[in-house]
């Protein structure tokens, strides 16, 4: 599993209890989710369609740093399936986990379009570029 | 089901493709998750531990208006579990639904606190008011 | 007067004495409003003419989940005429007060648009649904 | 009346009709009149008690530039009155206005405190500087 | 120098150490220099293209208030060039200074568009106002 | 020069012209180099000292995904000094750049600490882990 994006915990981030607000954890986990699928499917118009189990495993707090890590289960005709781990960067303790996540690819008309793609692509390869 | 808090779709809840963004949505679950479980525990440290499968039934525009509808499962000794559902509050269809969230009232070291609750009661039983 | 939306008082939402910042309750009262009289007037385009005094009765504490209720005061030709009060809800204390807030449904060029409604109705009545 | 604060309006400040959102409007008088009266007071604990009624008299659009006025009305032994325009700093346009804001300094208590003030007064005199 | 804008700081302008996130402090300085652009050059579409090295003197806490100054340091044909200090309100201690910050009036295109202003201009004498 | 953190531009990050807010980016890469540098130093209380000149060289639009990349130009006794670039995740193109941000970690005093450090480390390998 690739942990790409970091969040540092602010005050703002944090419920009444002073721990992590476990909703700005999921927005997070749907944000990464939704760009990760736009970049392999080539499509700006990526919805989250479902969400396995989800299971809170431990709190952050405050100042903590975390990192989500995203890792593609399978690709659909017109999805693609995620499973997600958010962890501490500092201790590799793990936060929460999702194990399966499908995204759908849209068309203009808001229908399921398609995509081709079967594996893990990087842009530096698209582009030709290191 | 009840269905209480009522939000009004804004620009800043959008993702880039102009529907509601599917993170904003997970967010306001889980803040009425945990409110709804602190009036019933009477307990302010109450967090969410498991989520199980959601599922994404229909999107929800800018302008629209949605509530959110949470009814309890079952209580645990330590536990509530809920099921909450988001639809519009306009046309009534369905936005989202998930059958069981489990929240969890702490103590003050953070481990599982009994509740003895056993039912849903309403806080104005408890005041003796009407 | 009927209670609907819940907030549960967020770090973000204190001002720097740390209890309930009054702007935000405002912005959440505004919301409130317009929210209620879209759905009674099934205007979208209805916004905030007029409120009467506002007088802060108490304040509320990081944590505090609050409720905020509002009631109609009388239909006029384009606008609705609301009552709001916001109370704590697990004391019932109450935290603010506006005796009259005043919406207004505009048409596509702005102007005031009589919307023919003499009484509450319920949007379930509309759908002819339990 | 001095304009000091500028907002600058940007997609998070807008309702969902692409206007100003009222309650993003109310939120910045609020905070003027805090900083403000924290100023005049010498008083970090000061609240908002009262606002006289608010008229509505026109809207801002989508990167509309506004000022924020505020003028004492007069002093009381705890508290201070303010009142308050937001003009559209471009046309000189009025916004909104409210006659009568009172804001009270509190002591460590929560209890009004006496403020010995009479008149607005500038910090760089306070400071002796320029 | 002339300091308008103020803003008071809180609990979600923090970072975890609970000083004021830089971050925060750069974005306001950012909105103060489109804004007063935007009134000098009468042009909405004025962008940031250049700041030159930023210098972070001291710190502020929640609950400080500051202001944000600005100075025209020159005019281009369709740039102005610009100078920042952020101050405390109360102590007059500077917190941060930005000695040149270039920002540019766009056409609809995205081009460079020639504004022909030469010097500092007041609204109130464009609208022969007092 | 290793490319971590993403950021899906949403409604909430556009300025009125509907490009990326210059103040939302100046936000994002202050967050990165404070939590890059809090891994680098294992210190919590790091803080930004420095930046030199930005350069804004192109903009970015409303759904572009953006990538945050950090390098380290060179450990100083208490302080680390590093080289920011922001790309488009999907082109390339790079968006801004800065050469020198100088983060220092502070001690409970708030005074500069002295890290020992000398070289990027990994928190894998200081975890014994793979």
């Amino acid at each position: 599993m690739r942990f790409h994006t970091r969040k540092w915990i602010k005050p703002q981030d944090l419920n009444p209890n002073r721990t992590l607000f476990g909703g700005r954890l999921l927005e997070w986990i749907d944000e990464e989710c939704a760009l990760y699928s736009i970049i392999q499917l080539e499509n700006p118009k990526t919805v989250t369609k479902y969400m396995s189990e989800i299971d809170f495993k431990s709190s952050a707090n405050e100042g903590d740093i975390i990192e989500i890590g995203i890792e593609v289960v399978k690709f659909g005709s017109a999805s693609i399936t995620l499973k997600c781990e958010v962890r501490n960067k500092m201790t590799r303790e793990t936060i929460i986990t999702v194990d399966k996540i499908v995204m759908v690819g849209l068309d203009e008309n808001g229908k399921p379009k398609p995509h081709g793609k079967t594996q893990v692509e990087f842009v530096k390869d698209r582009l030709g570029d290191k």
